[in-house]
């Protein structure tokens, strides 16, 4: 079986297969957003990585390099907000093609410490090395977390409301119009959005430590792969209510041509970095308030049930099964 | 100007001009094997990250997978123990092109965990990507550190012994003979010597922390050039008496071939992984009383002076500088 048909989860599910982990202080291993472990009562470390590759994750004949080092931070930085973590130290590693300018190698450092400053987040180590053909580049960030702030992505309840920060489906406008060649004015907002995502660190901690809330995921695949993800780790089903899905107006166009709901793009579209996590009722009460949703940042999208209901969409008045899919760099169809 | 004449540190000081680190608590940032972090007064955290290209640091037409998995780890324990630290958990970035089979993987992961567990390190997360042609990898290690064992590499005091664990080429000669076709049983040693390079934990925790010493690196990019980082990072000159290497019997016929001493290719053969380290007079005498001097593991190979000295390489009674090149994969002659 080769790689396109395993795919990334089944890869993972590979290597979890054959660690055998030693240490009682390791809280969450493989398998969340990031791995927390305990240094004491008080406080826990959270470390995850994340890697781009050129030609997989970034095309830089429209990207610019300094977004590229700003994206390698902030997708590891958003994933320790999604455990309700706050950043602390970077190390990373990167690969470059020997032709390289010292001025594009300036550009993408700016990126990371403009991303790294942002998050206070301290560049402390890396390696560099030399790539025969592709650019790659792999961060590691760790973070801490307070116990009773540490948030996992399996811990959904029945009855919870799940919940979504910002507007969906501004990254993949933003791609759109970044690739294509007649590149329009109106659209800047959602090429700023796909080429310096804002992880959500202040409104994840708000939600962990003063609301109080169930699971948490950040939206790096899309919506639908995320939701998947909370309802199998915390075996669960739910009903999400397509209508409800806070979508991107930049997405109109491309709906109105390809005569598919607007959420349905809201939905696939990966790099969102906005937070997905569930609450109880009684929490929801509290948090509407809270500034962040006086703000209009929440959007409530639909209810955990048991897992026995399955994983339902509702569009209209139609039921369906929630899509799948979510962004897989393994496999070919998405 | 392009990477191939700036070089691997010519990009990293690129990277530390742009860095501003805010935190108090960073001890150690860019610039040695590892980062070191402050948790509290009896505990510091070490962290490091390496990364391994297809192409650059591995060939698989003759490099097992399971091999390649086991040095990625090798590689970042070695810089944690560099630094008088005990390994703990790691993360791993997997970038790997579509056409691997499920069972290269698990040769991967298996390699990867072997290592971790000789080691009692964890792995406790990663990310999985696809890359467009070459396979990279990058592994993020953490580790602990006691504040009196934390060793830098810029601590060498003028009158210093040099000393090395080991002996050194082995890497260079098992790489001669895995890539050359006329493959011979008695190279075994050196060939796995080059497959599964053993971090020197245990022996840099014995220095560290019962003997004493004041600056350790470990020997990645070659003896040359971690004498030069040493001697650099501590603002001092250094004599190193060529025949007091440890070389490998292995280089032998290469030696007799090319006609150049024994301890060139010990000098300039990187992937080594065995200390380097700078000790008083009088902690020497503590070491000699040590069962690691005494197993025949350590050898003085010169002696740290002031910075106006230089840096001088003894051979026979020849005075000449001590060679500058390591292995930079960015410069082309080496």
């Amino acid at each position: 079986m080769t790689l396109s048909r395993l795919g990334e989860f089944g890869i993972i599910e590979r290597i979890k297969n054959v660690q055998i982990n030693q240490s009682s202080d390791i809280h969450i291993s493989i398998g969340d957003d990031a791995a927390v472990y305990k240094i004491n009562s008080r406080k826990w470390s959270v470390i995850t990585t994340d890697a781009l590759v050129e030609g997989v994750h970034f095309d830089l004949s429209y990207t610019p390099v300094h977004s590229v080092g700003w994206k390698l931070m902030a997708i590891n930085i958003s994933d320790i907000a999604a455990m309700g973590g706050i950043p602390r130290n970077a190390v990373v590693s990167i690969a470059l093609t020997k032709s390289w300018s010292a001025k594009k190698v300036d550009l993408l450092a700016r990126g990371i410490a403009d991303c790294c400053k942002q998050y206070s987040c301290d560049l402390i180590g890396g390696d560099t090395v030399s790539s025969v053909s592709n650019v790659f580049l792999s961060a590691t960030v760790t973070g801490e977390v307070e116990p009773k702030c540490c948030i996992q992505r399996s811990g959904a309840k029945t009855g919870d409301l799940i919940c979504v920060t910002g507007v969906l489906g501004r990254a993949r406008a933003g791609l759109d119009i970044l690739s294509s060649s007649q590149r329009k004015s109106r659209g800047e907002k959602a090429v700023n959005h796909f080429l310096y995502p804002k992880p959500r660190v202040r409104e994840a901690q708000i939600l962990a430590k003063e609301v109080g809330i169930n699971a948490m995921i950040d939206i790096s695949d899309g919506l639908a792969s995320e939701i998947h993800h909370i309802c199998s780790s915390s075996k669960k089903g739910c009903i999400i209510y397509g209508n409800k899905i806070p979508a991107a107006k930049e997405l109109e166009i491309l709906s109105y041509k390809e005569k598919k709901p607007l959420f349905f793009y809201a939905m696939k579209s990966g790099e969102e970095y906005e937070l997905l996590f569930t609450i109880s009722e009684n929490n929801f009460e509290k948090l509407k308030k809270n500034k962040i949703f006086k703000n209009n940042l929440i959007s409530v999208i639909g209810k955990i049930s048991n897992k026995e209901d399955g994983m339902q969409l509702l569009d209209d008045d139609k039921k369906m099964s929630l899509p799948t899919s979510g962004w897989d760099h393994f496999k070919k169809n998405q």
